[in-house]
């Protein structure tokens, strides 16, 4: 079984490739819950979601979340009656939200809603939300502080980031099967995920960080940084305000405490000197995953660098 | 200003004719909320709604229920998703669910959840749920009790009818302005509703009749049985159950106790000698609204009935 930590459209890029490279059943997806929002009285996990749609098929492609194909007809009601309209929810996708809003309030826990939706539609392995208690990243901004999705979509990340906390993380319990996971895997890989919004919170939770120093598995990170800039969103301005390196180099010193072996961008070969440095091993593939076959190289790539056939 | 009493789709039709002849500023709707559901978490109000849509112009004209050229694109996500989807919410009208579920959550009253939507819609006239505590119409059917939808729409209303109760509606309040209405109107109209369950559960509302014997202004009614039939819905199936004749002899008889008028439909001009009989005194005319023009002069009739200016 091989552990995955995921936030949500570059992680779903890998996912679809390593699907295509290993047995998806072999897979243990443990998904973000800290840019978790309310929206319209519904309970939304845009991470659990992406990454759910992509290993169902469902994923739209183009932008990278929510229901291929889909319509916002809703959404359109929704702004006539005077609700705010910047996360977008498409019609399709609003069922995910009411099933998901409906066990939760019927007194099931998210781990619980998350399975029932992956079973639903198909996905073959399981996706475990990091934790089943609320724990939702904040920004501090020149305006004060920020939901994640507030600073991301609401904003579309153009504001300065001062500070990022995960509130509710101290207090909260890893979700059932994470702790069980990361021990037994036989391979643990980070996804090309934001390491601050996307990692960050799962690595705040109690339990995680010593659950990786502790596997036995080999731990792999892909670099979601190429070129000194992000592939996608916002991880740049985001390490930069934790005053780490936008590149791998900031990626590794990120997660040195526990990582074994970090993909470099080809095009950043000459940055791996000093990632080795910080005591992080490195393999150099092409992170860009443009289409499926390049995402599923990058898997192959990830899966020999680590060791472990596919 | 007219009171109204008000179901669904007949109400509907009868209320399009009434604001085409006189200003719809003038009317007070009280509507029926004893066939309010749960439907995927969201509280419905399909009544209350069909009159809304309808006031604002986004009334399906064929279905005669929920928004013009909805798509349910949402409802085939739930069905994936496992869950019921015999009450067909559209798209559109999913938002009207959401913005009332979310204010209700947040401790507001069904009327002021109904109020704020039917100002956001352009409607011009207060819509007044008849209680905002809940009131739930159930019908005992020879497999066992039925929820109101349960009956009409998964079981399409052919299943016998044994009784009729408003589960709640000894203990409910009239809602805000209920009382208010009725006594102040210069006059009070039954739009061509179910007797038993449109109009059955808001005159099940403690002081309601008492509010219609009282009030000071003529009362009429519009029959909705022609011809010894329902122009729609199940009503003859639920008149039979109670013992009562299905022809507006039924009607009057249902509302003798403080109706002043009935309007009877020219294809039933013999019933009128019976009606009298009951001490209902009678209006004829066409009673069908097969279109806007004719809903406008059964409308104009009843106003004159009354002797109220249109």
């Amino acid at each position: 079984m091989i552990a995955l930590l995921a936030g949500g459209t570059g992680a779903a890029r890998f996912l679809l490739g390593l699907a295509r490279v290993v047995d998806p059943r072999r897979l243990t997806v443990i998904g973000n819950t800290g840019d978790d929002l309310d929206c319209w009285g519904l309970h939304v996990s845009p991470d659990l979601d992406t990454v759910t749609y992509a290993l169902a098929g469902l994923l739209d492609p183009a932008r990278g979340w929510g229901v291929r194909e889909d319509t916002f007809h809703c959404l359109g009601a929704m702004a006539r009656l005077g609700h705010e309209t910047w996360f977008r929810l498409g019609d399709r996708d609003l069922a995910t939200h009411l099933h998901r809003t409906r066990l939760l309030r019927e007194g099931r826990s998210l781990g619980e809603a998350t399975e029932t939706l992956r079973r639903a539609l198909g996905v073959p392995c399981p996706i475990l939300p990091m934790s089943n208690d609320p724990v939702r990243t904040r920004i501090r901004t020149p305006e004060g502080w920020l939901a994640f999705q507030e600073f991301f979509v609401r904003e579309r990340a153009k504001v300065e980031v001062l500070e990022v906390r995960y509130e509710g993380a101290a207090r909260a319990r890893p979700g059932p099967g994470v702790l069980e996971a990361l021990r037994d895997a036989e391979a643990v890989i980070v996804c090309p995920s934001n390491p601050v919004t996307s990692v960050g919170p799962i690595l705040a939770i109690p339990g995680v960080v010593e659950a990786l120093r502790a596997t036995l598995a080999p731990t792999l990170a892909v670099t979601p940084i190429v070129g000194g800039a992000p592939v996608s969103g916002p991880a740049g301005r985001l390490m930069a305000a934790l005053g780490l390196p936008v590149s791998a180099v900031g990626v590794a010193a990120y997660y040195r405490d526990w990582l074994d072996l970090l993909v470099v961008d080809e095009r950043d070969a000459d940055l791996v000197p000093a990632v080795e440095a910080l005591g992080v091993r490195t393999a150099v593939a092409d992170t860009l995953m443009t289409d499926g076959a390049r995402a599923a190289a990058l898997a192959r790539n990830a899966l020999a660098a680590l060791g472990v056939p596919g």
